[in-house]
């Protein structure tokens, strides 16, 4: 998990768009696009020309006044700033709804992360197949984490619980965090913390709706 | 969907933060507590003291100097602020581990969000219930979203299918989509789109980690 390539630190406001962008340019590049236009990038990423010129400045020179982006280039240096190269292993606790959605989820493996180890409490899940790992009881979650290797751990479990889990995932060595459980979970300050709040994204929505109309 | 009580705009910036704030704060008035300062409001929410007065200041004035900020006060102007009065009325696309995952998640009613209808193409799934709604046939959604007033769309399909979902509900009269297909959909400039992208949430902790490491 060391970033030799590029020691430039994306900020935490920049970060969420470098990925935007990223997104965008792999379809561009798997609809066989060779170059884009920072306009023509605008209007596909929904972000203004000028917010995405600046961005991709800070990296170096990447635009041709006239001929625009080369995709592949662009490609090549944001996966490099973000650092794709290496495989992360993730580790997942509660196999409810979400959290078999997300084992099951078929995006990850190409872009380097891998569920490697996935915990509940329930009896009857223990042992089954979710997605490409082995459920295994909670109680071997510290064991499991070290012996996998694990990155990051991700809470899929009710807001009760979620306290708990936090705890015995970083117990367990890890300091990546991402929680989907709808509460805040405390943790020492080394600890990243992400919180994927889905009821706050339809909250943020229907806010913009209701304000648009 | 009309905003009557609160017409100041919150920034795309500033609101997930003023969810956040909300998520933190109903979680201290279940737990009885009173009043809060900003330093200890900046602990838990993991977000500046300095930030939080800032954001904070922009809808009034509630810190006292010295006592802190009263909690159910600023619960009430926070709820009163993104608007969670009306109930909003929520169609899925895509009843697979996701779109599943999402119908039965229990804690979006209690936030004035709910389901009303939801949406597959496989024959195997039509006619089931699923959370509190029965999966229609897709070829029903521009009649049901009509008649169940759909407020916001939910894409929960594949990244092939995204776009042709988009164009549906789009036709159908819907102006606010959730995109969880890892993709970008292509929607007139009057259409309110928001991406959760669960890998990207993933590689930015991967990023930080990586970084801080």
């Amino acid at each position: 998990m060391n970033r030799s390539s590029n020691e430039k630190k994306v900020s935490d406001v920049v970060l969420p768009r470098i990925l935007h962008y990223l997104r965008v340019i792999q379809q561009l590049a798997r609809s066989n696009m060779t170059t884009i236009s920072s306009e023509e990038l605008s209007k596909i990423a929904n972000i203004s020309a000028f917010q995405i010129r600046k961005d991709l400045a800070n990296f170096g020179k990447f635009g041709q006044p006239g001929t625009g982006y080369d995709v592949s280039n662009l490609k090549r240096y944001l996966l490099d700033v973000i650092g794709t190269k290496e495989m992360c292993n993730i580790g997942l606790v509660g196999v409810g709804n979400l959290g078999s959605a997300l084992l099951n989820y078929k995006g990850f493996d190409e872009e380097g992360l891998q569920f490697v180890a996935a915990f509940d409490k329930e009896e009857s899940k223990i042992g089954k197949l979710c997605g490409n790992v082995i459920v295994e009881h909670i109680n071997n979650l510290k064991e499991s984490v070290q012996k996998n290797n694990v990155h990051i751990g991700i809470i899929a479990v009710s807001a009760n619980n979620a306290q708990m889990v936090a705890d015995k995932l970083i117990e367990a060595g890890i300091f990546s965090i991402l929680n989907f459980a709808p509460t805040i979970v405390s943790t020492p300050k080394e600890i990243t913390v992400r919180d994927v709040d889905l009821s706050n994204e339809l909250k943020a929505l229907r806010y913009f709706t209701a304000v648009n109309k």
